[in-house]
């Protein structure tokens, strides 16, 4: 593994991997010093071509934690954000020995670019590109779905696949790139994947995809689930011909305090997911968002024990990795 | 203490010691290598929902001479600038496990809606909510003030209140979170507090204030003051009825050169404060900020101390608190 | 040196001294862990009134590989950039006690203003002001240099000047702070300097400079040169009445492919530099900025290695220079 581009890439023995090492992680989140010295020295540049405060805090507390030196560089709007100069950006981050970069970016495929491209030798770790993927979003989704298995049957997380599991992602399937790298993901560990999505928000394709397809949520939900997945409705992303009123939106959709009672009623145990950040009383109501079910936090705090997983796995050699005391004492 | 939210929740003991702790740690700031230990590998974001450059430089100075890892959230303009989602904000800041969050907000009251909701288990420190309060402000005046009564008759400043002391307050009051949090934090340390403003400046129910009350700074400088705080003209929060033309405005509420000479012949040992940043012409003339009286700068300098004291004091047990050893070399 | 304003206060010995630390500095940069403990505990403050992502993040870098905390502060469009307060700000940096201040600029000779005025202590770092001054670039540029020199006749770098190098810098002299600081430091360095520029672009008072002036190109490149500067043209400063079309410009004064294929043909040892952001196909082909001749990363890595010598020559005294290892083991 020298870039994380997509989840599509990633073996299943990686994954478990990536997963694992974030468990590890987890725990340097809980002490005082919240601090690994694995990454002292290194920088790490953060390189925002579009807005994303939750996702950039996130990895810049994963790479403070890892002790390296972070160089944030926000390029929205300036004029590196356009096609050509992306080659210029990138040799410039290597001529000043930039150790890794992550980047987001509004074009789906720049950061593989920009790993393919040769203008650069350090790892590139995708945190967003379009509509393409969101890999760490993905593999903290997976961390977080392991947990929940792990705290209903008591077998350890560490190794452990999500084979078995029925997982359902509602919602904008279409323009989102947490679904895409979910599906890779989720179906590479073995669980099987609903798409709940209205025709008009579903891509070209998707009859290749690993997925069951459902167009209907109150019958995706009349089948046992262990989790849901709901999608952020990204309304700057779409054109009033696919979408219907946030209204209609919501009671077709969402996960309504009516479906949330259904599943109380039912005793199921499945539990809630939302990338955030979440349009509440739209795609979820605060019922269901604030529900004993809902794993929404736990996804947060998971996105940095995986975002450290990442870090560590790309930047540092096989020797360093059994060197770090902290992974040798929680592994 | 478990959060900073207003100076109104301080008793006196906490608010001498918050101060003595602040004396300790401007010693810190005249080494060469300008760091203690005290908050390695804790993680301090500032919560920035309104600009405010140099409240924001102060607080991120003290923050890394504590040796905390820092993370600047700029929300301003963002969505999450919106009511309902500063509780998802918060819960975020929990999740990732931040330390301590410092909130600058717009609205009155935000941070103490974070301190009670229950959302984030971490301090809160007020950086300035809306019209309210502004507690590191009130703090680092009441530091300011002791050292000038501290020159003037050389007890030392350790463990001692403001018992006294006569200060005014001149300017916009209506408006100014400085004012009130002064007014609470001065008047609990025992000093006289004389708010000197128009009255279309003052705020209702004012009658309930520890203060005296005047129209006329010509008046209220007519008595012997230790202290004159100039607060800043902040134009923009103004309506047009309230307020006078600026050369009316600087001629009846101004500190003009003539006020400024005025005091010099009568060889007065009045201080002079302003919180910055200063509309130089219009509250202060260029001749009284930068005059011998001007204790200005001493506040920013004191502004770094106070705020490394309440970080201090908010981010770690009393047992900490007797280990550090550059407390205890300058205590 | 107490600061670095403009190349033109330099001594030769100071420039030289300057440049060797640099070559020093660069082996930090290959370093796993890049870090030297220079500057652990020091604050420096990056003063931006005017954006440069490129600029910035090198300082940042070079400061953060010395191990000093780097306080940001992007004061543009703020209250701040306007003429009075540049005092009050610069107090304010003073009172927070800021070892050192990196400051960009819109008005020629802010920095100047700062370092002069008494209002501050610490040294000043001018980052480029309005169309005066970026001596930290033309250093950059001459380390450059100096290397491809030494490649060429290998002879060290440590202790040599470019006495006898034909250097010739092209395009908008008139509004660059970059070819003004090349011009002082590589005459003061021996170097042959020639300004290849329309008529129109070139500032009053040229003929007091200690250059050779062409109008073309092509007969600057008639001669033999070691190295060719190109400009950036900056067309938001420019009227279109000084300006021919894009296409003319780079007929006229772009380093097109054609003229890169008659260096070639010449088996000339010309150097390419370009001090970045390039606008490719406007004054620089791609041809020549991918091309072996091209030194543009090469100033990009050289530029963190000046600034950490700068850095470290402006806030260390001779003694701390003696102690650090680093310079010691690579010297």
């Amino acid at each position: 593994m020298k870039h994380l581009l997509d989840t599509r890439d990633l073996s299943l023995e990686e994954a478990v991997q990536v997963l694992d090492t974030a468990d590890s992680m987890a725990e340097v989140g809980t002490r005082e010093v919240k601090k690994l010295p694995a990454l002292r020295g290194r920088t790490v540049v953060n390189l925002f071509f579009e807005d994303s405060t939750r996702t950039r805090i996130s990895f810049e507390t994963a790479e403070k934690r890892l002790s390296a030196d972070v160089i944030n560089f926000a390029a929205k709007g300036s004029s590196v954000s356009k096609g050509e100069s992306l080659k210029d950006t990138a040799q410039t981050l290597e001529a000043i020995n930039a150790d890794a970069i992550v980047i987001r970016h509004p074009a789906s495929g720049a950061p593989a670019r920009l790993a393919s491209s040769g203008w650069i030798s350090s790892p590139v770790i995708n945190a967003g590109d379009g509509t393409h993927a969101h890999p760490t979003q993905a593999l903290l989704d997976a961390m977080t779905l392991r947990q929940h298995r792990s705290r209903l049957d008591g077998r350890p997380t560490q190794g452990s696949d999500l084979r078995g599991m029925r997982v359902a992602l509602v919602g904008d399937v279409l323009h989102s790139r947490v679904a895409r790298s979910n599906v890779w993901l989720l179906s590479l560990l073995g669980a099987h994947v609903t798409l709940v999505s209205p025709p008009t928000l579903l891509p070209v394709g998707i009859e290749d995809w690993p997925v069951e397809v459902r167009y209907s949520l109150d019958e995706a939900m009349a089948q046992e689930l262990d989790a849901i997945m709901m999608l952020r409705i990204q309304r700057e992303r779409m054109h009033a011909a696919f979408f219907p009123s946030s209204e209609e939106y919501a009671r077709l959709w969402g996960l309504t305090p009516e479906r949330l009672a259904l599943l109380d009623s039912r005793g199921a145990e499945t539990a809630i997911l939302h990338p955030g950040p979440m349009n509440r009383g739209l795609e979820i109501s605060s019922a269901a968002a604030d529900s004993p079910r809902s794993l929404v936090l736990d996804q947060v705090t998971n996105g940095v024990s995986v975002r450290m997983s990442v870090l560590y796995h790309l930047m540092t050699g096989p020797q360093e990795q059994d060197r770090i005391p902290a992974l040798q004492r929680t592994s």
